[in-house]
């Protein structure tokens, strides 16, 4: 019931530095996968799209999993207040299939609110293109980096975004707190925390073999710990063999340090946004996750004037990707809410008088 | 050796709030006039396209001074170390020719940040269609709310921008300081200050005849103090006759009041934007202007990485409207700098190692 295609647009531009391509003027790519909802609609249920966006150095396929449970919903609409329009997933540019494609062309520098454009051009390509995306309401779910494009995304462009499910987003900084100034102690920056250093250490992007690659990620990347079907998708999309015979990871080794070192400029600016989103934010936090300092919970509740958390028990960082049965859940419960909500009749808005 | 030319370009669409419109989908549409050197540019000096935004209440012909003078540049280009490509002078949404157009779709609410995406819009399109276009540096020229605008599409997009000239840009406010919380005493918005209600008695949408609307205009209205041949400029292009009969200016008072309201959503988000943007920027500032709080120029220079300031002694709040030639004098030694420092050898930006 569900056509999958596989599309190629161009990303955003301008870029927001210089540094972020080689060229300036050349457009990076973005690769996606559509799912699209085949059947007649013919109930009056809110139309529901989702986009997915994955974090640092993962890709579409983590979200297959999601994706393959979440189809079957169209089998059942009775039980459910919304349809499922269209699901998709992103490769953000050095990602994927997109860093791919963009290989040549990636700079040095990596803003993550491009990413947040990004997302905000694949909307606006469907838009344009697909008369039911049009009629749907959008609905972005993002995990640790792909949180902050979600996030921002609705800082951009708040009438695009019917709902933002945000995990472990990396959208808080303790050093980069805009209301403490000077800076606290302990100022530091991803890169000059040692964290940078540490990381480049546990990643490899070049294999003698398939085989090899494949072993790599199963056992000793900071992959290894995934739901292993869910491991299995990311891996069958992310190994390929180079021009010289040699396999690697779609993602370079440079660009995903890249990525990573995107967080010293790209937070304050998310940290800064977040006080002008009205937008319905669900934040899902990892009972047990360290990646994020402990206050970022409290000050995305602070701050998101219309946001609601809520706890995987056990989850670390990577939760939906270590337990995504229990994201799934969260998932579905939070499409349902958001269903009856769209289904209200819509409050009569008291237009403010001058 | 310039030509002019109106253009209809839409909007920039999603607007920012859901009442920005009556219609959500349908789109507004934003009027320019853009003048294009039409000369053979063979030098190497660098292209310098002029964008220009007026405060609010204004339309783009209050530009028409300074054009007028500009142009002459290019009968001088051997004295200066540029050549200015394309003027464009930019009716706002809700002002002059937009605001004719839009009016039956403009809505209760107007948020600033629209504003600057609408100068991105006008830039991008000059981009895709004029190759001249493509290859000049782009100067963002704003007053007052058009400060606003030019000062906020550098956050949103800097990479499009090579300079800001900023005239008394509305883009602080004491009361909604995000470094001061819990608000200081005396926290106001525009909304409940009472001056929204002073402005809406100093201002007239309605006359029976051509010769009562501009002479209101020339005599009572805010806008009288202006240069004696930049408010007939403004005026000719402002007083037009309704299909009743009535003559009126193009901008609503209704509309009018509402891109002054805009200043409670709007100001809190251009303060939390500054401390982002790395472009450059002029700030040019009244010499004895009250309307912005007086810590304004402080906050900017501080905020604003690189940043210049240049006070015109007894200018008020409208003092490119009043004092044009010191304003205009300002833009040329601007432009000559900017002209000389695109002509260096682009240094060789060392690119960040890992």
């Amino acid at each position: 019931m569900y056509s999958a295609e596989n599309k190629i647009i161009d990303a955003h531009w301008p870029r927001y530095t210089e540094n972020s391509t080689i060229d300036k003027e050349k457009r990076l790519k973005l690769c996606y996968l559509k799912y699209k909802f085949e059947g007649t609609i013919n109930d009056n249920k809110p139309i529901l799209n989702l986009i997915f966006s994955h974090a640092t150095g993962m890709n579409k396929s983590i979200w297959k999993y999601y994706i393959k449970r979440l189809k079957k919903l169209a089998f059942m609409k009775d039980d459910y207040p919304f349809v499922i329009g269209s699901m998709i997933t992103v490769d953000h540019v050095q990602h994927g299939d997109s860093g791919v494609l963009n290989k040549d062309n990636l700079g040095t520098e990596f803003n993550w609110t491009d990413g947040a454009r990004d997302v905000i051009k694949v909307v606006m390509e469907e838009r344009s293109n697909d008369d039911a995306f049009k009629k749907g309401n959008n609905i972005l779910i993002g995990h640790s980096f792909g949180g902050f494009l979600s996030v921002y995304a609705a800082f951009l462009e708040p009438l695009l975004f019917q709902d933002i499910i945000t995990i472990e987003p990396v959208i808080y900084g303790r050093h980069s707190d805009p209301s403490a100034a000077p800076p606290p102690e302990g100022y530091k920056t991803m890169g000059n925390s040692g964290l940078l250093s540490a990381l480049a250490r546990g990643i490899k992007d070049e294999f003698d073999s398939k085989e090899e690659a494949v072993e790599w990620l199963r056992r000793t990347s900071f992959f290894s710990p995934f739901e292993s079907e869910l491991l299995e998708y990311f891996i069958s999309d992310e190994v390929i063999q180079r021009p010289d015979g040699k396999w690697t990871t779609k993602i370079s080794k440079e660009q995903h340090l890249t990525c990573y070192k995107g967080y010293d400029s790209s937070v304050p600016m998310g940290m800064s946004s977040v006080q002008f989103i009205k937008n319905r934010v669900l934040h899902v936090v990892g009972g047990s996750a360290t990646w994020n300092p402990p206050e970022t919970t409290n000050f995305l509740i602070k701050n998101l004037e219309n946001s609601d958390r809520i706890i995987v028990p056990n989850g670390t960082h990577t939760v939906p990707e270590e337990q995504p049965d229990d994201v799934l859940k969260i998932i579905k419960s939070r499409l349902t809410e958001t269903g009856f909500s769209l289904q209200e009749p819509i409050a009569l808005t008291a237009k403010p008088k001058l």
